[in-house]
């Protein structure tokens, strides 16, 4: 029999979250700590320990404890080791899994942020009793996780589900994060629109709302209040985002014909004014076999505690 | 206890072919029927009925049948029909499972061509032992077979894998069959092969030994023969074919991250003239990550017998 709880811990370069959850998804208390203080990974681990026990033992959760999930970067799933994370201090790769497995005495799985929200969307989300379904994160880059036959899709190697490196320029295409250029991240992404917004802004003659900041420093939401209040640049930055999101969508529904696109993070909140021209390019673009039938919503996960829950949800897939 | 054989069935607009298979992946004994010579879609099942029975009483193979699969156009595994196939002339849907169970008194699985020969190639060719990769058919159309965790990838509808109408060219691209533009189809079959040799010699003002032939007629087959013989522009045309066949298979990894790309079907005959510009782009364009970690392998099926082998490997998939 499961036990009733699981711990999901999201680690992120600056914090980690870690929280008890139940197996309906209700977090039942959180805590974190910061990622880079300690310079010896081991020590992070002692912390880490020492938090998740005084959250267990306070929690009246002491032998309840089925698993431990943790969503990290580059996190993967086969090997249980993060395998060079640009934005952590530790040398690669860090075996965390077993040294979390080792220290709890409690099993432990790894996966990268994007499965991680996947998988806590199947099992507590807008996906719940999908068996083909895609995430799409969209956050500082853009992220994915891929449901087939209600399976997590991770590969030969463990790091399937890079979605945001598909390209969507051939020529002229943006310099992306990866080394390549013409990436969707580099287009999708909050740091993508921006880029979108200095660069209409410089093209582009009209006055706008955004022109009153400062432009290196405009954000996706300075483009999100500027469509909102009805300025026309910043409605087309979000056209402009929207229809390449929705054209990658149109060919990722050629590989595994999802039920649905699941679109979580910040650039969700901004609803109609990028679900309405991701739809529009995705029928234009998709296939007709397909046009029509493939639901884009977006994701259930409260946003404040979706990291932890899509952790988590890792920590029901071990069994005794 | 599976019996010892299963039937195999390639269903073209043409013919349908059909063989006894052992569990060696050897044909035991083949043979073919007309397929548009009836305009009632009974009387083609009443006809295959009596060849395919004929042929299994000539093989001392009666009651020792496992099951029945088919390769067709548009053929759908969870449904068992055809669905909307334009080169066959009966109504739609076709119930072909059903139809071909109810005849034959023997289960029967239905899957399109490229599903087919992924199925084959996992369980009689270069696939076996592999649970992640994807079989790429390069024939008339372009063709895919995806597996994911040792499952052949149908997604929600049985319509998944369709990785030939991914977008290739978003601006100025060639028509397609499917009435989009840009497709990997129209530049890497076999068709698209020849019309990239009949854009080459109207642009290029070089000479070539493909000049002396109706431009409007060149074949993918005059193309090879004309490079084998040293020909610069028939290289070239490869090299461009091979060039956007490595930028498609490079995207897909960042889907599912497979162990390998088995090629297969007439272009894959071409040896190092398509597999030379292939490898380079492909290692160009993937992710760092995955550089030089997938193989991209031709099909060890032979071809005379492959698409009967790879709709005859789903006969295995039925259980008592």
């Amino acid at each position: 029999m499961a036990k009733p709880y699981v711990i999901g811990i999201d680690m992120g370069g600056t914090n980690t979250a870690f929280g008890i959850v139940d197996a309906r998804g209700n977090v039942i208390a959180s805590d974190s700590i910061k990622t880079a203080k300690h310079s010896k990974i081991e020590d992070y681990i002692d912390e880490l320990h020492e938090a998740i026990t005084r959250l267990i033992e306070n929690n009246d959760a002491v032998g309840k404890i089925n698993g431990i999930g943790i969503g990290a970067p580059n996190g993967n799933y086969y090997t249980g080791k993060i395998e060079g994370a640009p934005n952590l201090p530790w040398p690669s790769p860090i075996p965390l899994a077993e040294m979390i497995t080792e220290k709890f005495g409690i099993p432990c799985l790894v996966t990268n942020d994007a499965n991680a929200a996947g998988v806590g969307e199947m099992t507590y989300g807008a996906a719940r009793g999908m068996k083909d379904f895609i995430m799409i994160t969209l956050g500082t880059g853009v992220g994915s996780g891929i449901v087939v036959n209600g399976q997590m899709v991770y590969g030969n190697d463990g790091f399937a589900g890079e979605l945001g490196h598909v390209i969507m320029k051939r020529s002229n295409g943006r310099m992306c994060g990866c080394g390549r250029t013409g990436c969707l991240e580099a287009y999708c992404s909050a740091t993508g629109v921006a880029r979108t917004a200095r660069e209409f802004l410089e093209i582009r003659k009209e006055d706008s709302k955004l022109r009153a900041l400062d432009v290196a420093s405009i954000t996706s939401k300075d483009v999100y209040d500027a469509a909102i209040a009805g300025d026309q640049i910043a409605k087309e930055i979000f056209d402009y985002t929207g229809t390449i999101l929705g054209e990658a969508l149109a060919d990722f529904t050629a590989f595994s014909a999802p039920e649905a696109f699941v679109i979580f993070g910040g650039l969700a909140k901004s609803g109609d004014l990028i679900m309405k021209p991701v739809q529009e390019a995705f029928n234009k673009n998709v296939l007709p076999l397909w046009r029509g039938k493939i639901k884009i919503i977006f994701s259930e996960m409260k946003e404040a505690d979706a990291a932890i829950l899509g952790a988590s949800a890792l920590g029901w897939e071990i069994k005794d």
